[in-house]
């Protein structure tokens, strides 16, 4: 028989055939990535080509007219019931019968690449865990009897080169049923693992089965969970839902649900039920709000800090709220989601749970590894995930480091005078102008500042109810650079700034940000106790990332990035006036956005980047910031506005920081003396 | 260092160790098979050795004076808590000095042999797939931060080279505890496959754990469920309890619980759930009559016909009441016990269920075939297993074929005029004096013959009930070899046969055997539609045995052995007389007793026999009787008493048998010719 030249784009790859192959025959046989589901009977059009027309010298072959046999009726009657884009071709019917380019689009590779948002981020390979596949099984024959199971095994091995098949009792329930109503032919969902080769029977439908599958990207925060449902073959979101976490009302903070678990009996296993049900609900809100059948979401993967991790396990996670911080386990698990309480998936849904780096760097931290990829940096890259902990890595295409700083929760809002959530009414951002020193402010839920007109109608009397996090980091650097806060941190008074905003408040002074008490409103101000507040926390940031830097050996790093919630809302100057980060060229400091929900999303969909994350974490060097000794020194040197134990020139040279010197009565302790959540050794 | 030999009994094997050596470590250097559960640290004292003294000139090795260390104080402690036995060491604590001889008894053997009861019966090695291992875990350290999980893992692989360690969620909540009672010391019970090298961890103690782990070997017949304990260890059975299958109550037979499931939503379902509830409900009651914990509940096995095995399953068992009569799976499974309802062993215990042969030859054949070992015999053997259906196999090294045969439930006492199941009251043995004509019987639960004194006042009145399986054979057997039979099956008129016993009945006669009525109680005889479906049962299971004859191309069986409880109360002389099984030498006509059970036991205590059982039925060879034409020649062909188509020259030179020719003038109409359950095709 003669034979045909065929090349594939964008792979190049490119051989000789027999006349009257398939182009998907010819893909498969020269490894080219060609998707088919239904094995190249023409149903699932997951093949389809465009083949190319003319002259391709450049490849070296020229394209032949009828290189490719006519349409079949198959495709006639897939374009007449779903139409085909013009010049496109079902692979599995065009058959060669001469010299041929064919096109492969992004829609037809089953390891497509899917270029991140971030232009530097790198590409990442949709490789999911389960997969749908079509096949036709043999019927039962009294002459060699066998299972209706070991004979869809055996058309699995035939037609897809699966080798291992393991069904729990619950789909072979199904099994009969489905094989008998598609006449022998079923699709079947398999999950496969990354650390070994057995598929296991997810669910099965009779014949061609039309839905793509789904998985669920979870992020559970201390405070609020949220989940993505993604399509398995894309990536894309589909549809994403928040909510709070239930906890909550057995303590504000990780350590005050460590202490819940260790003084209430049954306090572990309820947090674990209240966040599981809260999960599950979020699934069903989201399958929901998707019109997704419940059914065709068949994998999970979750992330989260050590305490969550142990609670959403079921673990009891006191060992975490003392020394040595042991985890039960910190490597990344594979579990039923049923196991998890996960009811709102398919029962047999799998649950990837991302590894812990360490007793209180967890599978947040591991996904932001993950997302940002600090190990393929050529630069020297400090990734900072702000929340009540901070996770910090460090590290560049040689070595990662990690460790977890106890920054406590007035980044969030919490012990802050007027502190609160991030939620509607709250002050996120402020300015305060140098000469007048008056403030002008947005709030969480109104586009317009403080000083626009119309803003008291946009957000009512009594529509301003407190700062959130970001608003007090602005709050605090912008009094910092307006002169009102000196390099120590106090607040000067009003015949040392000049403005009554900043009143007497017992020994020391408030900074008065807005008062609307005559409306019954809230007075808001900063005080004293909260600039040391954020004090305490930002040392305790800048005293991390210095521990991690004198383990690599530097005294600073080519760039920052903010990672989490909180990193996308504050800005990189505010944040280095405050000396929450090392100093940096401004330029060089990004934010990630909820990278931690990034690399849950990459987990859900990558094979691959599951065993990626396994081995970063493996080779990820943990510092422990609690038997540190220089942490502490780190620590107590970090607490000016920005602190001296760095130059910060480069700060000092793009912002202005007057330097006046206020010497208050004040009896208020110094910023390291104070009682600090956990304590450094 | 100067060396010592030493040589082990019964192994023999031998080498040379350096001084100072343990016997344990000398023994895992050489390969001998010595128990340890602890690791050597003289906790568990399963590697007990018996050092051997005096001359041993046949192993070439003198044994000297001294050639062992003194006794050491763990070992002191050892025997004052629990006593060793006279002249016995620990493997452990004992070193080697000098030459020596250890003996290493039978219960220091970790993959001991057990020899069954039966002479004939093969060996059995025990080793389970659950086993406890003791070891000392790593603390945690926050320089190297590891999760617990990890650091258990690593010391099963330093110490007991086990390299993959998976744990569900609801354990890894017993492991920080754990560890941390037992001060880093646990033992833990490690699941293991027969088919891939992980082992899951299915529980964890503090400490050394002391108690054996057991497991539950369940027969699960269309009528009665036995269950088994069985101590892991040694198989040996420390408890037992059956109970009657409640899917009585959806239809007394296979089929009429096949057509209560199609003809009922919900039906399948609903005896799923009841035959799972009865099988908890025996597993509770083994192990409070044992006093077993639980917890140490960590295995079972489980056999039965494949209607049965669907139904424990919850998969619909429609497909077996139709042709072609497809298994959904017909492989071995290994489940969690949970998952099929088991709720009163540990929550993480295994089932193993013993794979199908085909649609009608079910684990219970299976576990039948590990128990007989039929492939493992030199002559022909003919397994007969008894029951609603006959399952039979026929081979030896060769090959093994096997078959279903439709038997009906005439040989359990359904479908006879005064038929009942084998319980109190019902006759199960019989004998007619040839002379006389006059019968006399026993029941069950009374060891005197009727006509034995104080047999009336021993059962009381009314307290013959009816004639159960068994009694149904021999009455027809003994009426036969009485002479008030036929060869045809027709019974004789009191004229005929010179008894009043032998009453008109209609058209035809009936034998009577017991007359309670004036008491109250029931009449019991042995009427012509009895002797008819004992006919049609009879010529059914010949039918198979000869089946199998025929495909194997032999005229004759070495020897036959019968299975099941039936098998075990049946004479072989009267199995013979009513032409059941093939003439064979009555001495070579055996009884297995419950042989499926056996089966299950064996496979509950070895995954070798896992591994047996699983590639003997691939190679078993299936006859299917519903589509063999020659199924339908034999069945009719086989209809006399004893019947035509075999000479039975071996039974007629044991057992007299009249040969009176009865012409009645029934109108019954042919053996044959009578509707059957499931008809031959």
């Amino acid at each position: 028989m003669s034979e045909a030249r065929i090349i594939f784009t964008p792979s190049g790859r490119r051989g000789r055939v027999a006349q009257g192959t398939t182009v998907l025959d010819a893909a498969r046989s020269l490894g080219v990535d060609l998707d088919s589901v239904c094995g190249g009977r023409g149903i699932c059009a997951r093949c389809q080509v465009a083949p190319q027309v003319g002259t391709f010298s450049k490849h070296g072959v020229t394209a032949v007219p009828d290189a490719l046999s006519e349409w079949t009726a198959l495709e006639a009657r897939y374009d007449a019931r779903r139409g085909l884009k013009p010049g496109r071709r079902l692979g599995c019917q065009a058959r060669i019968q001469g010299d041929v380019v064919v096109d492969v689009p992004a829609e037809s590779q089953v390891h497509r690449q899917v270029v991140r948002k971030d232009a530097d981020a790198r590409e990442v390979v949709i490789d999911p865990a389960t997969r749908l596949f079509y096949v036709e099984v043999a019927e039962p024959d009294m002459h060699e009897p066998s299972g209706d199971l070991e004979r869809l095994a055996a058309a699995l091995e035939r037609e897809w080169d699966i080798k291992s098949l393991h069904a729990c009792v619950e789909v072979l329930r199904k099994l009969q049923p489905a094989l008998r109503g598609g006449d022998w032919a079923v699709t079947v969902a398999l999950h496969k693992g990354h650390r070994d080769s057995a598929h296991r029977l997810i669910d099965i439908w009779p014949g061609f089965h039309e839905s793509p599958l789904y998985g669920l990207a979870i992020d559970i925060g201390s405070t609020t969970i949220a989940a993505h449902l993604c399509d398995l073959r894309t990536g894309a979101v589909t549809a994403s839902a928040g909510a709070m976490n239930p906890q909550i009302r057995f303590g504000e903070d990780l350590m005050s649900r460590v202490s819940y678990a260790m003084m209430n009996a049954g306090g572990a296993a309820a947090m674990t039920e209240a966040v599981r049900a809260a999960i599950d609900a979020l699934a069903g809100e989201i399958a929901g709000q998707a019109g997704v059948d419940p059914r065709d979401m068949v994998e999970a993967a979750v992330v989260c800090n050590p305490v969550m991790h142990h609670l959403f396990l079921g673990i009891d996670p006191v060992e975490l709220g003392q020394a040595p911080f042991a985890l039960a386990t910190s490597a990344a698990l594979e579990l039923p989601a049923a196991a998890l309480g996960l009811t709102a998936l398919n029962a047999e849904a799998r649950a990837y749970i991302l590894p812990c780096i360490a007793g209180h760097v967890g599978a947040d931290a591991a996904a932001v590894a993950l997302s940002e990829a600090p190990d393929a940096s050529d630069d020297l890259v400090l990734v900072v995930d702000v929340g009540t902990n901070a996770e910090l890595l460090l590290g560049n295409r040689t070595r990662v480091l990690a460790c977890s700083s106890p920054t406590g929760p007035a980044f969030e809002g919490a012990q802050i005078s007027a502190g609160q959530r991030a939620a509607p009414g709250a002050i996120e951002r402020i300015r305060i102008d140098p000469a007048t020193k008056e403030p002008r402010f947005t709030v969480i839920g109104c586009d317009l500042w403080s000083d626009d007109p119309g803003f008291d109608e946009a957000v009512g009397p009594g529509g301003v109810t407190g700062i959130c996090g970001s608003g007090i980091i602005e709050a605090v650097a912008e009094m910092r650079m307006a002169g009102l806060v000196d390099a120590s941190g106090l607040i000067g008074g009003p015949e040392q700034t000049g403005t009554p905003r900043c009143e007497p408040d017992g020994r020391t002074h408030a900074y008065l940000i807005h008062d609307a008490r005559d409306a019954g409103g809230p007075r808001i101000a900063v005080t004293q106790g909260d600039i040391r507040a954020i004090q305490l926390a930002k040392s305790a940031l800048y005293a991390g990332a210095r521990l991690l830097m004198d383990e690599f050996g530097v005294d600073e790093v080519d760039r920052v990035v903010l990672a989490g919630a909180f990193g996308a809302h504050i800005s990189p100057k505010h944040a280095m006036v405050l000396g929450m980060i090392p100093d940096t060229p401004l330029e060089r400091v990004t934010s990630a956005g909820n990278a931690a929900g990034t690399g849950a999303r990459i987990a859900l969909c990558s094979l691959d980047a599951r065993a990626a994350v396994e081995a970063m974490v493996r080779r990820i060097h943990k510092v422990e910031t609690a038997i540190e000794p220089r942490f502490q020194e780190h620590f107590v040197a970090a607490a000016a506005l920005p602190h001296a134990a760095a130059p910060f020139a480069r700060l000092r040279a793009a912002v202005p920081l007057p330097e006046p010197h206020f010497n208050t009565a004040a009896a208020e302790g110094a910023p390291g003396g104070r009682r600090r959540r956990r304590p450094p050794a």
